[in-house]
């Protein structure tokens, strides 16, 4: 296969913006000096004393503004100027400043001056819409803008502490053709955050030449060490530098580091299952920067987070995205949001959403006894450490709960009705050989409602359903036409009944593993950039 | 069930940006003057003197603005003070026009200012970039701007003919929260697009109180009529409007109508199986203007035509977005991107297609003759009024074809090897219950495929294959282990076997009808829209 992705460009449309700027000049330091006061609107001659005062001292004026119904001119000057220049305003403006026809005369210093210069820009819309995209996405403030020549260039007065900020994401924004920049900070490098680390630098020559997307991450964090490179963290030695030169790790340190090189495509990675990065993610959404994880904790603790994590994504025009809490690559999220989105309301979902307790009911057929099939898949690694957080149904339920939120749900864990495979004498803590070997003792009770499903000619599935406001996972028996019948190994399933679908729409597939879940949390953080 | 959609806003979060913005203002009418020359950079006292010259002449300044580096100063006056103002520049700098210190002084007419007004906008980062964004993405060429007081006033100079194109897109942008506006042009009103426009005029008010986007209809255009209304068109009588009321359609027309009104999210649905819009998707993705459509011919035409509207609709920083070209409202054409997208190479596809030919095949048990199955199919509607373009096999093919071009093909059509099921000897134009009589004589040799692939526990599925470059549909015996095994109804299927995938995703649902692929290309519109 032609691995040519349709959108790659070809030729020479791509450069069509870049032929267009000539370059991104700056004025490394200036001062802005406002003279305002409401008299002086519409008063002709008050820019010739302005001017003419400044002339007399040979002041020489960077940039000039003055907006339509303003009460103010805004005049940028070199620092060494500021003082005679704002002394002879005073002196030239007194008798105005005395009867508050100019009202203050502001001096502003510490900032700088971006200009992107270009050629028949006036000509191309959007230009200027491209610049002050790339500088408010970047959180950078703007105090004074002009743009005024045929041959164009659009100056922003910024905040000299933005200034590198400023030049490389109008850079990034300008000079690659249509091509974009994530930068990527990844919390977590346990297995999960590790393949994705892998598929980053592996997928990202692809991804630069095929869909122009340059994918840098320029942040990894243990638990122990964080290591934060803005430019990029080289490929090859990551875990080393983790490990001999990353610093300590501190969650506050790398929500400022992050900020301070906010880009307009920042994107924050959880790959922990811990609470602690969720604390942080009002912080980084609330600063227009994008979070993506696989981290469940956030989706299925009180709704009333799981709502304002969204309100904070929308309000600061960033993504809050977690395809992976259910189903891992499998689209489950994105279907379900889907439906809901285009107003198509859903009826029931019913899923199988523990790759764990898919493989053991679709495998157990009576041959072997029930306690023992778990303790092969213990052997085989398809177990949690301890099968018992399998069997008491608490995983499939909060994937369950989240997608029951997306599709409109306000309902808490405790809400969801929880048949929990683990007999009630096994439940205490205890060593887990000695659990197994005890679950013996209820291989009969398996063994007699598996048989009385089989006479019914129905299958057992450990089934996710919410039926209107009801939810609940539990021991199924499942007939032929049921979409769960025919499930395969470790299998997850989603079936989602709408008003347009009155038969479900259904997907399956393989819903756990670090693989599909490093792939679909790469695909989430593509969405942020796209 | 809430029917409240995570991400709906709650409380004040949404008018943050509407209290910061106080007000849109315009100057209706006004003449820019440039004063521009190499000889004018550092040049002090340039200021005073051309201020001085038009203060001599009380001409009032409305608009002032000289960027850093820039070898001009731009200034904005009525237009009674232009000619004056000019000669009273000339007169001044005649010295320096004479040895081209100063190149030229420029007046350009026919302009206008807008402004928009606020408070505390300078601490706000991204009002500049939401101001040049929607100015941008509705391709308003900018002349001037200028900001620089702290009550901060956004002023921008366009050409006079877009003011309330300006004015409307401005005002979308920041008066209703975080509201986004759509403006859809639907070309087609048959089935899909009657559909269409019912459940967009059903939904609008759940997404706009809940999704805060307003869908709006601004035309409606069948093969003889168009009406174009870019204020909306009312819900309730848009058949009779356009029969009576329209004007005689005219795709070139739509399109000038629809640049002329462009705004930030302007989307063109054509729901037509007709050429003739689609030789209008390369001016309207040039445009900027979004293109969503359920109409195959533009994705199973010549690879070239498929990859350039790709290529367009990047380089415009727009969408050209065809969910239901295959499996209607079904994401076959999401989970294929969305694997390629993220560089997760695709190894196999399968799939069943076409949704007659899932329904005769799901439905033939040998217990009628096949010819008696399709006549009754035809009789139901589950066919087209001639059931040989089903049984021909290449409704199947093209949905193939463009979903292996996503995946990354260049094949064209005849590049698919496809299996007629049409007797070779009944290929002929010819009387449509004839040809149904004469199929009779084929139902052995239909029954003998069958009855082997019942023999071997397999059964029949017209299937749709890519195995790597080798792309065919024909009919294929399926065991029990295949996912198209267990299809019901006239179900659509998808199994996509990837590096990530190694046991394929498979999406199966109801792929065909009205309902289902309205729904689609309505989830299309909202994804131009998020």
């Amino acid at each position: 296969l032609n691995p040519k992705f349709p959108g790659t460009i070809v030729g020479t449309t791509d450069s069509r913006q870049a032929h267009i700027i000539r370059g991104i000049s700056s004025v490394d330091h200036v001062t802005l000096i406002r003279v305002q006061g409401s008299g002086m609107v519409g008063m002709a001659g008050i820019s010739q004393r302005i001017f003419g005062a400044l002339a007399t001292g040979k002041v020489n004026i960077i940039l000039i503004t003055q907006g339509s119904s303003e009460h103010s001119v805004c005049l940028a000057v070199s620092p060494k100027d500021a003082a005679k220049a704002k002394k002879l305003l005073e002196t030239e403006l007194k008798h105005d400043l005395e009867i508050h026809r100019v009202a203050d005369i502001i001096v502003e210093d510490d900032l700088s001056i971006i200009a992107v210069v270009g050629e028949n820009m006036r000509q191309t819309p959007g230009i200027a819409g491209k610049v002050f995209q790339a500088l408010g996405r970047s959180r950078i403030n703007i105090s004074a803008i002009a743009q005024g020549s045929s041959e164009l260039n659009i100056s922003a007065v910024i905040r000299r502490v933005d200034r590198h900020k400023a030049l490389r994401v109008i850079h990034d924004a300008f000079f690659y053709g249509p091509r974009k920049t994530a930068h990527i900070y990844i919390i977590g490098a346990g297995l999960i955050g590790s393949q994705l680390i892998r598929d980053i630098y592996q997928k990202q020559p692809w991804l630069l030449k095929e869909r122009h997307l340059d994918l840098r991450i320029c942040g990894i964090a243990n638990s122990r060490t964080m290591l934060l490179r803005h430019e990029g963290i080289p490929a090859d030695n990551w875990q080393d530098l983790l490990r001999n030169t990353g610093q300590k790790s501190d969650l506050q340190q790398l929500f400022h580091y992050v900020k301070e090189n906010q880009s307009p495509f920042t994107v924050i990675v959880d790959t922990t299952a811990s609470h602690q990065p969720v604390e942080w993610y009002p912080h980084f959404l609330g600063q227009g920067i994008a979070v993506v994880t696989p981290n469940k904790i956030a989706n299925t603790g009180p709704a009333d987070l799981f709502m304002r994590l969204h309100e904070l994504a929308i309000a600061n025009d960033t993504r809050f995205l977690y395809e992976t809490t259910a189903g891992a690559g499998l689209p489950f999220v994105q279907a379900v949001r889907d439906r809901v989105a285009s107003g198509d309301p859903i009826q029931r979902l019913e899923g199988v959403f523990s790759g764990t307790l898919s493989y053991l009911f679709n495998t157990y057929d009576g041959s072997m006894p029930f306690s023992k099939l778990v303790q092969s898949a213990r052997d085989q690694g398809f177990t949690e450490p301890d099968p018992r957080d399998d069997l008491n149904g608490l995983d499939a339920a909060r994937k369950l709960l989240l997608l029951a939120r997306i599709a409109g749900s306000r309902a808490e864990i405790d809400d969801v009705q929880v048949e929990n495979l683990v007999p009630e004498k096994l439940r205490k803590p205890d060593n887990i050989s000695r659990v197994l070997e005890k679950l013996a003792d209820y291989d009969a009770d398996f063994e007699r409602i598996r048989s009385n499903a089989e006479k019914k000619k129905a299958r057992l599935r450990y089934l996710a359903v919410m039926d209107k406001n009801h939810l609940s996972v539990k021991l199924t028996a499942v007939k032929s036409d049921h979409p769960a019948w025919d499930l395969k190994g470790s299998e997850n399933l989603l079936a989602v009944t709408t008003d347009a679908y009155t038969d479900p729409l259904v997907i399956k597939g393989s819903g756990a593993g670090p693989v599909v879940t490093a792939n679909g949390v790469l695909n989430d953080i593509l969405k942020v950039i796209d």
